[in-house]
């Protein structure tokens, strides 16, 4: 899907050159440094700030939100704001999450409020968006100190275009995730953030898309949720969905967008191409596993046992030790059908990898061979898991299971689990 | 829920305690070597086999079988020997599990007719239960040829008791899984063996009830799956349900059953106890989880949320480390609620760790003493991840979640997830 990229150099190339705001559009960043209240220490963190900007207020904004029933004080703030009007500008921030916390609204607002003052627009037209740790208070004083210098930012900063952003609104990701296309004479560039969740959600899904194609509100409304189930809703690291996730789309409406059909394409296609970026950060990731579930009853059957499949920690172990264990697959389809009530006809179900059928007829299709060639095609897809910057490749491991049982399809994006996924999650704190 | 067991010397004495075996029952036990077809080699690979043999045959016996949609060939044919007017036998063998085979019904008749000449019953009245490798051959020849010593030594050996039983039956198991009751003057004594899955499903979880009690067989039928849906359906150490899983009930009706409530007791308490040993035996299972889901909406609801929870790798990690993490506990309830819409209201969550109430009214409960001593707690209950025999302990962590919206509730038996879970699984072959 991507074309292949081999060195750092490249792909910071690469990223320039996709790295194009659309017109209308300024960011800033501001780093500050505060401590925390629930720490009794007198050690200093770095909080980064970071401010998407338009040069004029906008009708044309839309956003996607967690279904996590424990949301965060932000995505509880952004839902509302989607009522508003116009939207002006969004505040990211790293570090805290703002979640589970009593004075969670309050703290978001206050941020809100001393920025539209300096920026000279209405509250109601300003979003923010935090990761971090979940259960801590906002630096609310801090934050708000240090929005100045963020407002000054987007207006003078230079070199702070989208590649600059993507990298700024990093936790811990290794690399910056920056997605553009050219489309109706206008433009769309995506920049998001992700890697797994590690420590108390540190590692929310953050997603900015942005855009100077004007379309009515509601036609683009109408279009990111669709975008964001294919790509956002169908990637799976550790199977949870953090309080916090978040995609927001904005037009500054300076160009006229002659062709919606392509400009939704182009929509799907970034954010499934950020998608496969975030399971590739994912922590401790060794391969990024394709799993095509076709000849299914409904769209979402073919999600969930995509789904079923690429979170199986048998599949996952068995991937990660670049294992072909056909068997794995098999019992994972099978007892997630069997749990569900899915009339699977095994003698139906053809499973291949790599392209090569390995299950057909309610038997395996495997030599000795053929185990070597796809052992040998697992390594040749491995990542080093301790992901220390550009990812060195960009290949998949590619699962194709055909049911048989209907005419619907669904692509999952999952990762395997590795030592270094335990390393990171069970040993962060020891 | 169980006596504490310091060292292995007191856990054999207990099993041997334990070990009785009801009236009317006799087990026998061989080993054998063949080389497998599949393997172009000419070493031996050894096969356990044992019997399960009735002196006479009965009309009262019971099945329960994986619900995965792959079932092996043994499941097929003992589902349909449920039919069957009487029952005298069971043959168990490991190494193979008979499934995914074109031939694979052929085979296990082919074994049972010819037990079924030696013992002298008719071949309907035998039932068999593999484990082992998927999608090879049984070794059909071999394993006739070694009936004869498997049906002499159900008549003669004497120290092959329930305790050898539940010996000889292991894989990759360390130790040997054997509860048993006194009940209304009679015995009720189970073994079972599964220890999560390595290998293409070498770790089946299998499970015979022997009882002398004479109970109709409706009644039997009738309790049965109750027992092992509170049991064996509410453990998950990889969240993966084996094409083998089978339980097996049977009665030699030597005794007179005068209360059935009692008897239903004890056949439940004896499934969660055996259930609660599979897990404890878990692959690279470092600690085990007791998450209790209460004030659900209903019991199945209350069962799925514990399990998202028992199944969320962020968990799992976090418990393998002995970090009391409670922002992924709530981050996995938040997550399956909101995509099962469940209407869970996050004032009325409560969650306790170790009887401490770590989460209420929407916010953590959390100060860090309160944290060292859960880490503590984390540390005392867990365990040698490597099982080299007996458990250490018998202690679990105990996690409660009262969701206020409802009065049902259900307790799920999980596992962490350690390093050497992932060795277990990914590094095996290499």
């Amino acid at each position: 899907m991507m074309k292949q990229i081999t060195s750092d150099t490249e792909y910071r190339d690469e990223l320039k050159a996709r790295g194009v705001l659309p017109e209308g559009f300024r960011t800033g960043f501001s780093k500050l440094f505060f401590i925390p209240e629930e720490l009794d220490t007198n050690t200093e963190m770095p909080m980064n700030m970071s401010l998407i900007l338009l040069d004029k207020p906008t009708d044309c904004f839309a956003g996607v939100f967690t279904r996590n029933k424990f949301p965060g004080a932000p995505v509880l703030l952004c839902r509302s704001r989607l009522e508003s009007e116009s939207f002006r500008g969004i505040i990211i921030n790293n570090k805290i999450a703002n979640v589970c916390i009593s004075s969670g609204l309050e703290d978001a607002e206050a941020v809100l409020s001393s920025a539209a003052s300096l920026i000279g627009c209405d509250e109601s037209e300003l979003m923010v968006a935090s990761t971090g740790v979940i259960g801590w208070r906002l630096p609310v004083t801090e934050m708000a100190g240090a929005i100045a210098s963020l407002v000054d930012g987007a207006v003078s900063d230079e070199e702070c275009n989208a590649a600059g952003l993507a990298e700024r609104i990093m936790t811990t990701d290794s690399f910056p995730k920056l997605r553009s296309r050219k489309v109706c004479g206008g433009t769309i560039t995506a920049v998001a953030k992700g890697a797994g969740m590690i420590e108390p959600n540190m590692a929310t899904m953050l997603c900015f898309i942005m855009t100077d194609l004007d379309l009515p509100r509601e036609t683009l409304r109408g279009m990111l949720p669709s975008a964001v189930s294919s790509s956002f809703n169908r990637i799976t690291v550790d199977s949870d969905q953090s309080t916090s996730d978040m995609v927001i789309a904005v037009s500054s409406k300076l160009k006229e967008c002659s062709d919606h059909k392509a400009f939704e394409v182009a929509l799907q296609e970034i954010c499934l191409e950020l998608a496969e970026d975030v399971v590739r950060n994912g922590e401790g990731t060794g391969h990024v596993m394709k799993v095509r579930v076709s000849g299914a009853e409904s769209e979402e059957q073919a999600a969930e046992i995509g789904k079923a499949l690429a979170n199986s920690p048998l599949v996952k172990t068995a991937i990660a030790g670049n294992d072909p264990n056909v068997g794995r697959f098999v019992s994972s389809v099978g007892d997630y059908c069997g749990n569900n009530r899915i009339d699977l006809k095994p003698g139906r179900t053809e499973i291949r990898l790599a392209g090569e059928i390995v299950f057909a007829g309610g038997s395996f299709v495997l030599d000795s061979d053929k185990e070597k060639r796809l052992s040998a095609y697992l390594e040749d897809c491995g990542m080093d898991p301790v992901h220390k910057g550009y990812p060195e490749h960009e290949k998949s491991v590619e699962i194709d299971i055909n049911m048989g049982i209907g005419k619907f399809h669904a692509t999952i994006l999952g990762s395997d689990l590795t030592h270094e996924y335990v390393r990171e999650n069970a040993d962060y704190r020891t």
